[in-house]
């Protein structure tokens, strides 16, 4: 069991970067708004210790080193009301696709876009509950999957359909894994304090307004089904991230669509967790990383 | 540039595990054969020294450490008379997926085959040129993309027809990437070596019976223009494996289909870098990694 309630990871204003434990303010519980931690020394997936050096956070990070994920697993069409938005057939076993490493973003950082997704219209915003993996997971029964999560989060599986659908011969990678296409945080949030990670609202707001606002509950395969299935056969590594899929209310099956613009701020929740914000940056060339 | 000819990284008569360059004796081409190497010392990625320790070799191991890989991506049609014998139509852009890293595996490996990919037939084997990234790479033109190679082998994109085509949604993520299923080596030619990856002979042997060989030559996108495209927006990092997709005459085109089975021998050979020979192993839960 890690020894922390809310991970965190972040620049402090001594200019390093931590693991923390967050200290939230009475009333609060949107990490985001996290302004100090505990820090945390050790191995977040094995031996470590929240110790009593409180840090001041100056800008949270994405809450796991980019070296600390393996592998970024992402369902798609795995919400009712979201398959049947897109009209495709709802799915028999999950839909399961990967991002690279190299997709993942902080709670904060803006979303590059890089030319070859500029020249047409297409970007899209998909709100979803990333589960964390925390310990190796290898044929795990569903009673018992939720015991390798570490924690929770929320992300933005941030998609481009015209290079995710009509490009892509069929096959969604391209259009959903440019670099920094994943933005996910604002932490973790432990599996002791979300004990049922399928009732839980979630959201997404563009420049404020609400276009996503559903429940874990509408998820076709549950956490704990969607553990277990993507562990016959297949290991998943302490670190992994699972993106879980999104509710209805995606710019593409909106008419007009509701395509995400240069500028526009995006903001997913999830209850209990916080949100993640991220502004759109239509990019030269180049995007940092 | 890498110091080494020919990369290979094995399990030593010492009991220990080291990056070497090949040893080769006179009119041997394939990597398979190593019986010797010299010991190489330092990053593979940065700077290192090729030695004068000569180490024997106890068994060929996949040519990178897992935490060396942090990507593999993969072509799905991308040899005109493959995409051919599929009845998919030509692709206009590369065609991507991933596979996780712990799909990975070395060229002596066992494929192991998990319960759910038994219960229906299905198992195929595609032959593939492996590129190898051996520096960071963003928004490569085609004309340079070839410098961002570090070498080549070849791997086998080892896929279940029914997970990837009928049971994944549309996704072949999940049929293609259980673990072991993207066994390669026997290690990896140096760019230096190989001037054009475009022009190599390219087989699989089935329990020594030819089912694949053609030319790399075939390919629809070469690999120059590959890494150029997969670079735009995304960034390859170090160690990143791109399998460029698999020529005519997969199981699942022949008829009757020629699906492997338990106990199966495959061998996929790459002319100048050699053979990668796995067996396929029917396994009751717990793959080893």
């Amino acid at each position: 069991m890690p020894a922390f309630s809310r991970l965190v990871r972040f620049l402090a204003k001594d200019g390093r970067t931590y693991y923390g434990d967050a200290i939230l303010p009475q009333g609060v519980s949107d990490l985001a708004k996290t302004t100090q931690a505990r820090v945390i020394k050790g191995d977040i997936f094995g031996k470590h210790d929240v110790t009593d050096q409180v840090a001041d956070v100056r800008l949270l990070l994405a809450p796991l080193a980019r070296e600390d994920v393996k592998t970024v697993r992402c369902l798609g069409l795995n919400y009712e009301q979201h398959a049947k938005e897109t009209g495709m057939p709802l799915p028999k076993y999950p839909v399961l696709f990967y991002k690279p490493v190299t997709s993942l973003g902080g709670p904060f950082d803006n979303v590059p876009v890089p030319a070859m997704a500029q020249e047409v219209e297409g970007l899209d915003y998909e709100c979803e509950l990333v589960a964390v993996i925390g310990k190796e997971a290898r044929e795990v029964p569903e009673s018992k999957a939720l015991e390798y999560v570490l924690g929770y989060a929320v992300g933005d599986d941030i998609s481009h359909r015209e290079w995710q659908l009509k490009r892509g011969g069929g096959q969604w990678a391209l259009g959903k894994g440019f670099d920094g296409w994943a933005p996910y945080g604002p932490g973790i949030v432990s599996s002791s304090l979300i004990k049922d990670p399928n009732n839980l609202r979630i959201s997404t707001k563009v420049n404020g307004k609400t276009l996503q606002d559903n429940s874990t509950k509408d998820m076709i395969f549950g956490v704990a089904k969607t553990i277990s299935f993507l562990s016959q056969g297949t290991t998943l590594l302490p670190g992994d991230l699972i993106f879980t899929g999104t509710p209805q209310g995606v710019a593409a099956a909106r008419k007009p669509p509701t395509w995400l613009k240069d500028g526009d701020i995006v903001e997913v929740a999830l209850e209990g967790v916080g949100t993640c914000i991220n502004k759109v940056e239509h990019i030269k060339s180049r995007p940092k990383l």
